[in-house]
């Protein structure tokens, strides 16, 4: 708890004067909203004929985020991206944020405001309002628990069980770019010499901090029935399609030559001697999409790719589960694809990185 | 993180194994949640006609529970309720949790599993199912955020903003045995001798682990359109009237003779020498409800009362904002009634116990 005589603490703000601040700056919401922030709960008028999508995030210092490479108001845009990341995958419509906040003793008003600025900054940007929350102390250390309610028509919705054998593997957008991002926000920490040039970096960084999450695009796969299954990359391609293949009881076979990366993640692989085509697989938090589309539907999808102003890569193919999972290297070369993403709990370290433990 | 040679630990487990095991035991849903644990969000057909209710609650170890006085199966069913008790304010029918968790590198699953027994078996009382969830790694105690989802006929939601000149006051329950409760957990610690009887310990023990969230009350006070305002008390009397007032824009007395105590609080204020209005005005987490009715609906509450089988205090009575708050205590005498429950960052310590910091 903060001493008495700090100033402009918590303590002397109190809970009910910080909510009120909070609501005033980030409450604005909409009709639909009969009751927002400041009762014991929000009263919400869903949109009529759509089922509800729920979601919720824990995000806790040390394991998801790091405040020495990251700003508080960084911290709260990538948690709303986390959630906003999900509700995309089901092809959703984001709509409303709830937000639980434990703040350390040493933790400012002004603090909490940039994680608010953060969060708000990535939600409004979707047209996501904010609608409850709580806030508390924490002995140690910034906890972010963040709920998004969103809304889809039923019988639309991408869920992970659907793909089928035939079906084409696609992504969007690049591979890696956010875990090199991070490795070279460390090393900066570290006064090591960033190996890349800063234009570069800086993209990588970029992509680290403020990821974009594809929600355009789950809404157009989902309105057109385009997709048979879809996930976010929040842990790493390789450990994300384990999660369709498993729940959909199918195999893949991705191709490595196929595999998206940017031209700065290339190059951070290539100054650091690692394999461009491992940090594609096991990189995490691009929070790009990864889908199944049966070969038919290609066509179509040219045209959601151009709606939705975001690029779409061809990189495998849905197998039978006797196949497993595999990666073709090219010139009849084949690996099994291990799922290597970040899962919480296992001591793993993220190829090509000290970074350590992310969700 | 914990050592790769812990016996049975999260490493060993595995987040997606543990979560698998979870969603076998507890994730039994109904038809409505069209999908529950393991996708990346849940997807839920709404209740027809009904708008929805959102609250969520992040509870942090140290803060908001001690393990030294309660296990985390206690935990688990008390931020359930917490959460209940919310909806129960508004008037709703609680039904979907989600659960995000972070767990300390010295968590076991069987403790998970604890946690999670406590927070169904006070969910699944109330007909509310598991619908989604999140857990990672804490560096430093537990975490637990709780998202609750509920219905309710839009219009007859109670909120806090209704409470009009000339209401009667009434509060669900006794007040006062949680805190009561607490301090004698912590006295147990301390190896202390308990000053109360063995039987009026028990039961306030047990007020304090497992309090009773008044979803029916507060169905049938919304159902009959009996309150004007209503919120639960999970800060204690205090503080919670006077959010009644200020959002209500009005001022209230409480007669501190009509104030419900159980035998167990009497004799535990007498044993320790507290007054026992305090006790009551500022013992929190209670979670009973605090409300308003106009005079006219006093014959109708009385049925509410036996229908849901619950007692009811009539403990005051709705004033002009100029009134602002005041305590009769009898004979002529007022005291200024002053907001002391527990708020989030105030270094303020609950009267009579070494309690510390609770929600």
């Amino acid at each position: 708890m903060p001493s008495r005589s700090s100033r402009n603490s918590l303590a002397r703000l109190g809970e009910f004067r910080l909510i009120r601040r909070l609501s005033r700056r980030f409450g604005h919401t909409r009709p639909s909203v009969l009751r927002g922030i400041g009762d014991d709960a929000a009263l919400i008028l869903p949109t009529q004929g759509t089922a509800l999508l729920l979601t919720t995030d824990l995000l806790a210092e040390g394991i998801h985020f790091d405040l020495r490479v990251a700003t508080l108001e960084d911290v709260g845009y990538k948690a709303a991206v986390v959630n906003l990341s999900d509700i995309a995958a089901m092809g959703g419509v984001p709509q409303y944020l709830l937000v639980a906040l434990a703040v350390p003793s040493t933790g400012k008003p002004s603090e909490i405001e940039a994680l608010y600025r953060g969060l708000m900054r990535a939600a409004r940007a979707y047209g996501v309002v904010l609608v409850g929350g709580d806030t508390s102390a924490s002995h140690s250390g910034w906890f972010i628990g963040i709920t998004l309610a969103g809304a889809i028509t039923p019988g639309l919705a991408l869920t992970r069980d659907g793909a089928r054998v035939g079906d084409l593997v696609y992504v969007s957008g690049t591979l890696g770019d956010s875990l090199a991002g991070l490795s070279l926000l460390r090393w900066q920490v570290g006064r090591s010499r960033t190996s890349v040039h800063r234009t570069d970096a800086a993209y990588l960084v970029l992509r680290h901090l403020r990821p974009t999450p594809r929600v355009q695009l789950g809404r157009l796969l989902a309105a057109h029935r385009l997709a048979t299954s879809a996930i976010d990359l929040s842990d790493g391609l390789s450990g994300d399609l384990a999660h369709i293949c498993e729940q959909s009881r199918v195999g893949a076979e991705i191709d490595a030559a196929a595999l998206p990366l940017s031209p700065a993640a290339r190059a951070y692989a290539a100054a650091n001697r690692i394999d461009p085509v491992q940090l594609a697989l096991n990189g995490g938090e691009d929070y790009e999409l990864l889908f199944t589309v049966p070969p038919r539907q290609e066509p179509a999808l040219k045209q959601v790719a151009r709606r939705a102003a975001c690029r779409l890569s061809h990189i495998g193919k849905i197998r039978s589960p006797a196949f497993g999972l595999r990666l073709n290297r090219g010139n009849g070369s084949w690996e099994r694809l291990v799922p290597r993403g970040y899962q919480h709990f296992q001591p793993h370290q993220p190829l090509g990185t000290e970074a350590g433990h992310r969700r």
